[in-house]
């Protein structure tokens, strides 16, 4: 199987490359009879958005997503959803020195090597903007979810050295966070810290951290098709996240047995109570029914101003400066495409989970009759 | 897709529980022609065999692994290679005691919740006894990997707090190291560690490190089936794994890019030489020729001697003192594991490149007439 | 993907040859719950069983099934259920002298022409005995199906030119119908046209039919998951089939429109009656609720008695008279590995389709608390 | 996996309804570096274009394909390849009666039946334009196929009782062959049937042939993705198809052993000719380099102008007299779908096979030095 595809009953493909006609995605298996419309998907797009605030690239996406296909009369038809985003503000002249060299941290060598040839304007398939597929099939599979009464709280825990504090959490206040930090003073320590980079034409990553309430027991599968798996290889997909861990993930590594497992106590009623959440609501795989608690780290942007040594297409060195509009932190603009592959990633489980036991089967299909 | 299959092209299927007739694996797309011999494999199981020190548990597995199709006259035919491991050393008896009891840690209540009852013997599905199944699966595509010329060295980077040193890394250590750390030194100290939570009754945790050498640059697919994706499901869905980290990992999170790009500087003769490998050798999805550098964590073997409090079937709390043979510290026998995913892993990506250009492809087949 | 595996929630994955140390079938996605034991999957074994009369094989395939993994206390357990056949009576020395030659009509040179070499001894992977994995597997969708009120109907409806009347169809001839022909008298002729065939050292093909009833309507995807197409890939998928026709099939390409059309009359109420089904039961590649009615054709043993004329490795051409014990017709043999294959085709279409609806989703899970 | 993708190392997803804003097809997995440009792929779409003759509907579809990802100055990326087709011609008023009720012969019930309500406008996902998007990404397959040396042969052989004869076979002909049969007589005759036919407001069906010839030796996996498997799969899921056949197909029922086997003879050098290609070229599920020979029955167009009578979503019987443009005749617009989706298969089975010898992929690796 290619790359460009991500799921087993509810399959996401996405295509595009940062500067041809466009980019998008087909979601496949999605169920019929949910109401969707495009402004579903925007009120994610937008999240996503860059041009927002002085610690984003200026680059303009207006991101209109279209619904080719999968909707009619406002609701899902159980049929591929086929969305399409143009690529509309692309100043591909940007991108002509590219042709021949190789940038420090980016993929333009890896795709060469690969390809034989590439798409050198601003990463082809290569580039951040191949997200913003990721983000319109996410939404879709997260407005699920939340009919479903399943909340997904993804935010920034930290940026660079600055972490958010639990006692200071504050979700309300993160619709208005610029760094999509849920801690007004983290937020304004971090927005210093990025403007500071910005003005030394440097860039600087982060953490985000994931939340995901009210998701049942049982979800996920055994051995390869683990829920956490799933969810490592769904995240760890986004080019610029380079660890992923699950509930107190590598703390585990430090932790004694008795520390670690998340004990029971009783009640007044000798019910037993989990007194802590450090597996992140998984074990062998599967919810136990407490909150999926995961995080990644993301590395900066590698597109900065200053000068930096690339490599040409010959091996030799160049001196490289970067032209064109980054951002100097991606984090904040990340967490939604951290939530979106999260939410396929579960939704896809819960989906796979119908079929787990054969009582099921048989009395979905026991009210049926055949003609 | 149901969860007990793993990789694209080469594709390996796990099956059995710790204390049925018998757990097994069939490897399918596995190139014909390759010498292959039980011997083969069973070096790679008396890695991951226990009772083989102090500081693990005594059961004895001896892990035949018989090799019941896919080869012919010591030979890789190219159709499944199916690989079986008996269950011998059954104290089933042992966990009577688990049929209404929920353990702390473990697996056993999410089975329940999702299957509606369970094989409570020994963990079942979820006992560590299924990654022999991979051991030996894994084994066979690390054989040609070295075949290639790729070295894969994989070991133990920590446990608890031991963490070993860069300057007294020892690689010939290796083989006689009980703790699978390549420095004197530090095994010595986290026996002592081990040794001494054992005799608590607890446990501990740590973390594995790999380095893969001699990968081709281009190996690896774009967006979902990113290398880096790949080996992060890989190596979480081993069921101790709570972590995943490529190249440096969260160090990423509080680098600036400045720091965080693998620079470039000219040779006496202006060719450009790559700095550093804090990518981990691997670019948007894609290696780069480098070093592929991972790591994860490892958490605390849950089944500990400490009085622990459980929960029953019916909600209540209960206390629990496991009985039974359990390793004090999973790692070492873990890292034989993460080696096995990650050649399982690479060689697929390996074998789905070959298809990457289309003059490979016209190539291939310029020579082959049709009758 | 390598070709070993079928389906998509369910999915089988078989391996083995046919003189190796066995061959056998993991099931993987069967929901868990589902009383299962040895017996019930021997009684379809017994269907496949050659060496029963005087038309078939005298290989003495006992063919005893060992279920490895996957149940528990005689219920399915959602996990991989293992299946083991050991191959028991192995002359391989029968077959030293394939060697060197490729034998009419078998897969011998393509194997090699594939592979650089074979497994010789009785066709290797490529032996009917493949088949008895499908039936050991299948013989569990089967049971389950059953349980459902789904009533596979499979039989050969023609060997030769010895075809089956619709007027003398008699199902329960078919437990003692040596040639699987629902029709004593058909049976009786067809026998006597087999019997003159072996004296002769030669054989023949004819045509299986199944009817499947009880399957409701809604069953099957868009597309290229349609049922009918996922049937044909199941039939053609044995090895001896070189046709599949859903319906009315082939006569559907000679008819007029007004008379292939399932057309509707009225019955005393008004309600809408369906006179025909000449669409087998499947529409846009979704059952309506009417049986599903195909048929596939079977080929003539390649293996004969007859001298005939092969060709060695160097291209030359070589007299053969094959040695060994082969079926003058296998058709009656087929008919179970034909029902099995349906059975696991449609079982897994039913697991798909549960997922079909977004309120039945929302209604599965609408009664699950989360912890 | 939903049911809307199809392939392995080579994957085409389809997408879209008949009426709603376009349909399309996203290809992933081919080779990077084939010339394509949109007027390669519209050179097939014409093949398929209704609307161009006396016996074709007269609905317009211009069908103009955009290419919007995976292929950069005038090469494919390797990447995916988004192909969009709009639909333009839309008169969904014309379908407005359709809401209530279920044609005869059509999807209109067995939609319902699964998602709970559907697209009635033209038969939604349903309808025969689906293919569009299956011939748009079936050509960049069909166009590498040939620039390797294979020829696709694709052919209307009968319509109704029309058949062509071999002796008149004239492929040059197929250019201006009205009805896609390369015979001039059997045309004229054909054309004769259908006007008729479309007079009396009446359709037919027919039989589609391919030969493929210059496939190398050894294409094709062993028992589940055998080739014949998967062009079966191919072939029945277009939804007009009813029946596929390999080489002699059905008749390969009705023949002896002796008959049925394709025999070699000695030529005056001693070496081995095969005298027939019954078998159509696939031996085993793998090619022996001869022609792959195939064919699919092909039912009448459902929707005819003759007054039937068609069943309500209240299950009452109901005239119905269809409105609209329709073909009197499907096939010879489906043979190019025929075509398309055989050169899919094949060409993914080519890929698939580049790995089946591990001396091939040494070899291929050999000359690459990691960095």
């Amino acid at each position: 199987m290619a790359g460009s595809s991500f799921g087993n009953i509810l399959k996401v493909t996405t295509f595009g490359e940062s500067h041809g006609n466009g980019i998008g995605a087909v979601l496949d298996g999605f169920p019929a009879g949910m109401d969707l419309c495009e402004e579903d998907i925007m009120a994610y797009m937008r999240r996503r958005k860059p041009g927002q605030s002085a610690i984003s690239t200026a680059r303009k996406e207006d991101d209109e997503v279209e619904i080719l296909s999968g909707v009619f009369n406002g609701k899902t038809e159980g049929t591929p959803i086929a969305l399409l985003i143009r690529n509309n503000d692309q100043h591909s002249s940007d991108y002509e020195q590219m042709k021949t060299i190789y940038r420090p941290g980016h993929a333009d060598f890896t795709y060469d090597a690969k390809y034989g040839f590439r798409d050198y304007r601003g990463g082809g398939r290569s580039s951040g903007r191949e997200t913003a597929a990721r983000v319109a099939a996410g939404a879709i599979a997260a407005k699920f979810l939340k009919e479903m009464g399943i909340d997904l709280l993804f935010y920034t825990a930290a940026i660079g050295d600055v972490m958010i504090s639990r006692e200071r959490f504050n979700r309300k206040f993160l619709d208005s966070s610029v760094t999509g930090m849920p801690d007004v003073v983290a937020n304004q320590q971090a927005m210093g810290l990025i403007e500071g980079l910005r003005a030394e034409g440097d860039s600087v990553g982060g953490i985000i951290e994931g939340h995901i309430s009210g998701v049942p027991a049982g979800i996920g599968d055994p051995v390869f098709n683990k829920l956490d798996a799933n969810l490592a290889k769904a995240l760890m997909s986004i080019g610029a996240v380079k660890s992923v861990s699950i509930g107190n993930g590598i703390f585990a590594a430090y932790n004694k047995g008795s520390d670690n497992n998340d004990q029971f106590e009783a009640d007044e009623n000798g019910n037993a109570v989990k007194k802590t959440n450090r597996a992140g609501g998984i074990y062998g795989g599967i919810t136990d029914g407490s909150d999926i608690v995961l995080s990644c780290a993301v590395k900066p942007t590698p597109s900065i101003a200053k000068d930096q040594t690339a490599i040409d297409v010959n091996g030799k060195a160049v001196p490289l400066n970067v032209k064109g509009r980054h951002d100097p932190c991606i984090v904040p603009r990340a967490v939604v495409v951290a939530e979106c592959m999260s939410a396929l990633t579960i939704l896809d489980a819960m989906l796979m989970n119908m079929t787990a036991r054969a009582e099921n089967v048989r009395r979905f299909y026991a009210g049926k009759d055949s003609e």
